[in-house]
């Protein structure tokens, strides 16, 4: 068995969100991620493996070369194993506790290291904008790792969804109001804006509470906070009592 | 004017920590970033620059093509200036406030996260094994921006730093206290470890004290934090309260 001239179209394809949502797959790559997917509830659609011992032999498992493996890869050292997973469907589940509200992050890298943050902290849902980036997205996928199987991820429409909400809403400001002094409600949707741009503007309008990490020190300088660090002191607020 | 080979040759080698030790120079990239570092105690040695308007002329600015640029550049997307500058020299200072100390961080942006991190935080020190990514490799500069001009970095052994150190000692564990329940004195040394490894077993038996960043919900499957995540989440600890 080898790789074929379509699967290796089909797998480049997917790096690009139109094509994943056309053919509603994804893929991971690497022994341990792709171990944490196998052991999810993910639907696995093919295996690519350059070793034959590493998976058992079935129709869902195919060998190929090291030199097939760097042409569909997009690690810099790929990892014996790139597979092929069906993107589940997703929908808002109701909760009692904290939302995490995403407003247009456009870094695969802060998204993952958000998802992560997710998972530690036991938020339920995470409620994405329909601009922010593609949780499916391979960078994506990579930063998170396991994570993105035990995160309930939505995309929407954010200004309907928190119209919707009759949770208490938090935005994420640089002049917010002293996080450290807020009493903060366990129920609740924090949001979290674009990385140049912060929360935009109709988004802010539906807001009730705004939070901020103050800074420190004499010169008080420091710019700001990348928006995955942000998340990781909110989220750790909004839990440390509860 | 235009790039001769003798500094191509000498801004490519700086990419290595070897060549900037021996000529104790190091560069910055983007009109953000190296505006900001134009604007510290940092000591220029060159700027190159595609675009002679951007600074005033004088022996120490060199204008360059984009084409030229390219071939210096580390970023993916060039961005109109990269300047040379001058090592500072470092040494340790004393504080009555917070340290905090690394112990073979390795990701480059990793270290650039935490050098803002502590920016944020007004940091006073920030103490690195020897071992630990060079905050001069150009990766790290670009990720640290501004803030490595404002953040007071030594690179020692660290064993011998925390034999000497009066101040009470905390390892950030897997397993330690609660952070959240944990009493933090205002003064003290942090130490976060290596990304795959933790903290060493010699730095480990040094430290008195240890915290951990609690993991919520039902699963708690989530395998670990990120190095930068954590130590956004403890400086944020020792210092909601001061």
């Amino acid at each position: 068995m080898s790789l074929s001239k379509n699967q290796l179209k089909l797998i480049t394809s997917l790096q690009q969100k139109k094509y994943r949502v056309k053919s509603n797959l994804f893929f991971a790559e690497g022994v341990k991620v792709v171990d944490e997917f196998l052991n999810s509830n993910l639907e696995l659609e093919q295996i690519f493996c350059v070793d034959d011992s590493l998976y058992k032999n079935g129709e869902n498992v195919t060998v190929i070369s090291e030199v097939e493996l760097k042409k569909i890869s997009v690690l810099k050292t790929p990892n014996k194993v790139l597979a092929l997973f069906k993107i589940p469907s997703s929908k808002l589940i109701k909760t009692d506790g904290l939302v995490l509200a995403l407003d247009e992050v456009n870094d695969p890298g802060n998204l993952g290291t958000i998802i992560r943050l997710c998972d530690w902290f036991g938020i339920d849902q995470l409620v994405c904008s329909k601009g922010t980036v593609d949780c499916y997205n391979p960078k994506v996928v990579q930063a998170s790792m396991g994570s993105l199987t035990r995160v309930n991820i939505v995309y929407t429409d954010l200004e309907t969804y928190l119209k919707a909400t009759e949770k208490p809403t938090y935005a994420s400001l640089m002049n917010g109001e002293n996080v450290y002094k807020s009493k903060l409600p366990k129920d609740a949707v924090l949001v979290m804006g674009n990385e140049a741009n912060g929360i935009s503007k109709p988004i802010l309008k539906l807001l009730n509470n705004s939070v901020s990490i103050p800074r420190f020190g004499d010169l008080k300088q420091a710019e700001s906070l990348n928006v995955a660090t942000a998340t990781a002191i909110l989220l750790s607020e909004f839990r440390r009592l509860s």
